[in-house]
Formats: structure tokens, C-alpha cells, sequence
């Protein structure tokens, strides 16, 4: 199933004790849906606040609605913050996590003096004028074949963090400026890292190259603070059609 | 003063008893600020679920910030779904609903299968295939200077119903499209209308040339139902400054 969800009221995908998160409320209406307790593997963990255009989730049914059908079936049992947006039939083969080969994030500033009202759940204000070629001076940094050990929060424990970035964007259209970053993986909280590095350069309180120098560093003291979860929206997941990705960029 | 809300939360703009109106929650904010009972004068009024990313308004304070500085002082007294954009001073002659000369109005459809997530507040779900082409050729009927009668709501008490549309357009980007409409000024519930028909047209449901038969026939019959307020966002008010609306428009 692709699932659609604005994450300002959960606690994040991942299913956890004491706070509600799209997963449980996504496997629940499944439950009520078939009967069985249903487990969903998912493509992208996704933070508290932070939005999908499309998590990607398998799972194993007895059900015998014809798959394509399950997201009419399922859409009614869910709350208007999450929709399936497709369901379909998957290979034995195919895992949502391990068969996907790249993703694009998007990341959206509100770059005004005051914060947007009707973006307030989807954009991170910056009150600050920002420098829109130094961002995409720094975006640009990011394509290639690199450790990324600098990009990964401080507790994370991944590793391995080589990661390839296929192809990064900074437009802006009126207040509204949108990065949009396509790779093969990303470390835990680097997209918010990477977005908070281009708000620190493009306002000029970091200077230009930070992105150049924290690849060949692997410091995290190099790079800017990580960026609000409101902004951060996993926009597409592919799996083997990484081509498509051409459509997301202009 | 310049205001931006998400109208979700809010019975429409104007003041009234039993429910909260938008106007209310600034003008109590204003007198928080300034210790006097303060009346905005708006530039148009906006139904329960109506956006607005600039609603005009101007008032009459004995206050003594400068006029620039009311936005900084009033947004922490605001709740984050109504922002004040800017404030600045304004001439004794300057009243916003009579000196406004044209306005653009927004309505956004998502015309896919299952609804909007993310969109919930802010589009109207379409599932029906619709066809651009001919929500483009009704659109195009309403420009001109047309006695508008029969997009006026039957509760209407609006005599004079001859305005102009100066320009209208119908764009699509993925699964969103968005009709945007400038006018010298709009009768109660006539972009909904107008919208609600396109989307008539657009589905099948109603022949094409409804629009230019309802300018002839002044019959509400004439055309589609009045699409839903969350769709509809108020986006630009002009005050002489019309020629500006070309930057709406592609």
C-alpha cells in the first residue's frame, strides 16, 4: 500500500508504547478490517511531525478482498490525517524496506517575517533573509558517492554511512522555498541535518562549503543544526523505476 | 494590517454570536494590545472553512507602536492559524473593503481516487476523472462585464449583480487543480458556484456551456452545486495596484 499521512498529531510512524503513531493506527484499522492481527513493513521511518506523500508498507493478509480494493475498504476505518493511497497485489519477492532502491525528501521553509498560517504544519519558518544561490551552492555538495557520517544524529548507530546522493534542487516560489534531495538512503535525521545546514549558510551563519568540508571531516560540528520536523515531508520511494525520479526535479 | 488564516477552526471572518469568527480572535488581540475596544474593517468576508492568505483590514488605535511594528506585537497574542502579514499605516481615504478595486480567489480540487491527507483542510476531493480542457472552456466564459445573477445563493439580497471578471485560469499538477479567478468583486458564494460548476462540466455531469447560459438565462439552475469552503482561499485584495494580478496567472 502507498500510504499519505500529515504527521503533526503522531508520535511518528514507527508503532511505540505510550504514543500514537500511524502505524498502529494503519495496522488497528486492519485489524478491524480482516479479522487478524496484521504486522506492516514499511520503507521509511519517519520522526514525530514529520509528513508522507508515500509510505510504502507490505504485509501479509488471508483477507479476500481483491487488493486493489483494501484502500476503498481501509479509507473509511482511518482518520482524515492518513489515506491509502493505493493498494496492490506484491510479489512474494518484494519488501517495502529491502526492495526499495532510492527516495526523494522534500524539505519547505516559509521564508517571510512572520510564519505561514495555513503552512504552519508543513513549513519551517525562517524569519531571516536567505541566500537562495548559497543554498544551492551547498545542496549541489551533496551529489556523489560519500560518507555521510557527519549527517547522522549523535545517538544514532548505523554503521555503515556511505550513501549516494543522486541529485539535490533549492527553488523558490514567492516566501515558499522547497529542497528536494534524491538518494539511495538516507542516516537517521540527515535530511534535517542537511536542510539546516542550507538555512544556516544561506543566512550567513555558517559559512559557504560547510556540506564540502563536513564530507571530508565526518564532523557533525561542521554542519548546521538539524532542522524542525515540521518542514520534512518523504515524498516518493522507488523500486528499480529510480528513473521516475526525473519527474520530481526540474 | 495584512492577515493570513487557515479557516478551518473559524465560523468564516465576520463576527457573530455563538461561534468564533477570525475577526473576533484579532480584534480581542488588538484590545489586548492596545486596552481599547478596537473594530477591523475588512475587505471581504469569507464563510466558516474560507481561507484567506490576505485578508486587508484597517482600524482606527490611539496606540503608539509604530504601525510596522503592530504584526510583531500582535502575532504572540494570535493563535497560529491566523498570522498578521504586515501592518503599516494608512491614509484617512483608505478603507478596505471600499477602496478595494479587484480581487483573486483560489480553489483547489484533488482529483484522485482517495482523498488528501495533507490537503484535507485546504482542497476539495474530486474522485471523479475530470477533464481540464473543459473546465478551461468554462472558465473563460465568465470573463467580461456579465450581470452575474445566477451565481448569486438564493438567499442572496444583493441587488446590483453585474461585475467583471477581468481573468481565469485552470491549472493541474499531478493530482491538484487549481482554479484562480480576478474580478472587481464577487456576489455571496459565486466562487464556489463557479467552481462547483466547472466541476459539473469537468465530470460529465452537466453539458458544457453551462456558464454561458446561466449569463444569459440569470438561472441558478443553470449550474453545478456549490463546490465545498475548504477549497477556497482568498489570495489578493488590489487597491489600484490591479495590474500586479498578472504575477497570479501564468
Amino acid at each position: 500500500m502507498i500510504i499519505e499521512y500529515d504527521g503533526t498529531a503522531y508520535a511518528g510512524w514507527q508503532r511505540q508504547e505510550n504514543a500514537l503513531a500511524v502505524q498502529q493506527v494503519v495496522e488497528d484499522a486492519l485489524r478491524r478490517l480482516s479479522g487478524d492481527k496484521t504486522v506492516l513493513h514499511f520503507s521509511s521511518r519517519t520522526d514525530s511531525g514529520v509528513h508522507a506523500l508515500c509510505q510504502n508498507v507490505h504485509f501479509d493478509t488471508a483477507m479476500r478482498i481483491p487488493p486493489e480494493k483494501i484502500s476503498h475498504a481501509l479509507n473509511p476505518l482511518l482518520p482524515s490525517d492518513i489515506r491509502i493511497r493505493r493498494s496492490m497485489a506484491a510479489t512474494q519477492a518484494f519488501h517495502a524496506r529491502y526492495s526499495a532502491t532510492s527516495k526523494i525528501y522534500s524539505y519547505s521553509i516559509f521564508n517571510a517575517p512572520h510564519a505561514s498560517a495555513i503552512g504552519r504544519h508543513t513549513c519551517t519558518h525562517v524569519p531571516l533573509r536567505l541566500s537562495l544561490s548559497a543554498m544551492q551552492e551547498e545542496a549541489a555538495a551533496m551529489v556523489g558517492r560519500h560518507d555521510f557520517a557527519a549527517f547522522a544524529s549523535a545517538g544514532s548507530v548505523v554503521r555503515e554511512t556511505v550513501r549516494t546522493i543522486y541529485q539535490t534542487q533549492v527553488t523558490k516560489k514567492d516566501e515558499h522555498i522547497e529542497i528536494r534531495i534524491h538518494g539511495d538512503g538516507f542516516l537517521y535525521n540527515m535530511v534535517r541535518i542537511f536542510a539546516g545546514t542550507l538555512i544556516s549558510v544561506g543566512s550567513g551563519k555558517l559559512e559557504r562549503g560547510a556540506v564540502a568540508r563536513a564530507i571530508t571531516s565526518h564532523s557533525r560540528e561542521d554542519l548546521g543544526l538539524t532542522a524542525a520536523a515540521r518542514g520534512l515531508t518523504l515524498l516518493r520511494v522507488f523500486y528499480g523505476d529510480d528513473a521516475r525520479a526525473s519527474d520530481y526535479f526540474i
